[in-house]
């Protein structure tokens, strides 16, 4: 699959997972992993998932508006930048957001994330 | 410094660069550097540049509102994620804008643009 191909995969794979299985991310990071959300900083799988499942809402629905890719380096790493909006309730007007995942392979055509910013772009 | 710091040093001095000598941009990037500009893709300092110095604007001034940052990995790279609003004239409304740099070390305290991925947040 072509990168483009892999980052999409990987942005349905991750959203579909939030807003289904929050708890299910944790398989997604590793020890050494990190989160940046809104400014507040999480390393590891366990705390990053911690930090994710106790979010001040129970049902979520990401709407992915942009998917951009780039390799990271010699390492097979990928940059993955997003666009998006995220609805947190019924009724409830979406919020837009970007966040930007790098990649890191563990294994032909499988990655663990590395590195997760999110920032909400409050209008 | 701290890589805060380092972060916050790099995204001013890029944005002022960008706002008031944008052809000076060359010189933080190099031959393997990438560029995606609202899902166009360059490649290599030369044309990174032709790109950014042809935006049909003449002036312009960003303003940062959020600069996060992580270590990208074992190679000493930094990712900084960056949101903000950009003003392309006199009078006309900010574009809100986010934007990820992926920045590899040349030297101590040195860095180039290995990666660069940009996008207006439509509102």
């Amino acid at each position: 699959m072509d990168p483009d191909g892999v980052a999409k995969a990987f942005v349905d794979h991750y959203y579909t997972t939030f807003d289904t299985n929050r708890a299910a991310l944790v398989g997604l990071y590793q020890e050494g992993s990190m989160l940046t959300f809104e400014g507040d900083k999480y390393m590891g799988a366990a705390a990053i998932t911690q930090k994710l499942t106790s979010l001040p809402f129970a049902a979520c629905k990401h709407q992915v508006t942009t998917v951009d890719c780039q390799p990271s380096g010699p390492a097979g790493g990928m940059l993955v930048f997003v666009s998006g909006a995220l609805q947190v309730g019924e009724g409830e007007h979406p919020l837009k957001f970007s966040q930007m995942f790098h990649l890191m392979p563990v294994g032909p055509g499988n990655f663990y994330v590395q590195n997760d910013m999110f920032r909400l772009n409050y209008g």
